[in-house]
């Protein structure tokens, strides 16, 4: 399950992480048309878009901070892996993926600068984000409703938030997230030249393309 | 979900609450057979016995800590209720239910007098108990196993353990529960004139008749 910040808890499965191409949402399959290159699979997982691009013949990085998910990544195929954050990467890429809800490692406004200045420095000239991000303005209910409130509040961004996964006895350290709309991330991008050049939305779930200039 | 008191989580529905007689577990049914006379169903729930027993054409009052319960207990038609704890029943009793696991309500060998006792006071006669629990021996769980051995370590029994449970924003407070082997629960009540007099089980959950003398 996921716990909140505020102490908000949610049953959370398994199964998307494991999705087939196939079964990934419409907006994800389309952004991921775009992906070129030589890739860094940021946040990798269970490696499930790792192996997509690697089927479609592209050299792909599988990168997580997570030691479990580099070794379910290995075990399911994906050829090349690494242990670590962004700053675990090296050489140069063509794209930086960032799918399942992904950019929303960005993780606070604060953390932006580098979370982009990162990607510009890893980047080829023809770089892009592709990626997927939660809209927070999207829902009515009140429990998340006044979680942004109380950001605001608190002077922070109403898509602030960390989160920690907990499963029997096992619980992650806290993970900051930032769920941001469509032109709060243009915002956010812009000052550090990357940009959004496409968009595809299901509810408040979208993807895009961002080019860096 | 379920959260113990070691930080175990554990996911957790709510349909056996509403569970049809039919669909009940067979010990259960089986025990449900000597339900007789005056019945004060501890911990009612969502009321799945009381309305089962109501049924048969019995008196039966349906106690529950929990205001939410006792209201879903009225909304599905059992005609009394009393909010609180076993101090909150009056009159005198022919059967004391516990089913769906709540003799775990013992909650600690410290409280087991005061719970044999007030069930005495109330009872009648022929008072008997109905109710189930979990033998904490039938695991081979590695994080159930060692939880008993930290127990052990405490000098507590090794089936003592609190929980709560949490849903989105709310958490209940800690619920003291006491798991017991059939033996077990036949020591810690003998003292008190309460003997088990028969018993179904399926697996590590029992449920037994017990009577007092």
């Amino acid at each position: 399950m996921v716990e909140r910040n505020d102490g908000f808890v949610e049953p959370a499965g398994t199964a998307a992480y494991f999705a087939d191409i196939a079964d990934w949402p419409e907006h994800e399959r389309q952004a991921f048309e775009a992906v070129t290159g030589r890739v860094l699979d940021v946040g990798a997982g269970a490696g499930r878009a790792s192996l997509a691009a690697q089927e479609r013949g592209m050299e792909v990085v599988a990168l997580d901070v997570s030691p479990g998910a580099v070794e379910v990544c290995r075990r399911r195929g994906v050829e090349q892996t690494v242990l670590g954050g962004i700053e675990a990467a090296t050489g140069t890429f063509d794209t930086f993926l960032y799918l399942g809800g992904n950019l929303g490692l960005i993780g606070s406004p604060g953390a932006a600068p580098a979370f982009f200045g990162a990607l510009g420095a890893l980047g080829g000239p023809e770089a892009r984000i592709i990626g997927t991000g939660l809209d927070p303005y999207g829902t009515t209910d009140p429990d998340h409703l006044a979680f942004h409130e109380e950001n605001r509040r608190q002077g922070r961004m109403p898509g602030e938030l960390s989160i920690r996964i907990r499963r029997r006895l096992v619980t992650t350290g806290w993970i900051d997230l930032l769920w941001l709309s469509l032109s709060e991330l243009a915002a956010l991008a812009a000052p550090h030249g990357w940009h959004v050049a496409e968009s595809w939305s299901h509810g408040p779930l979208y993807s895009v393309v961002m080019t860096s200039s």
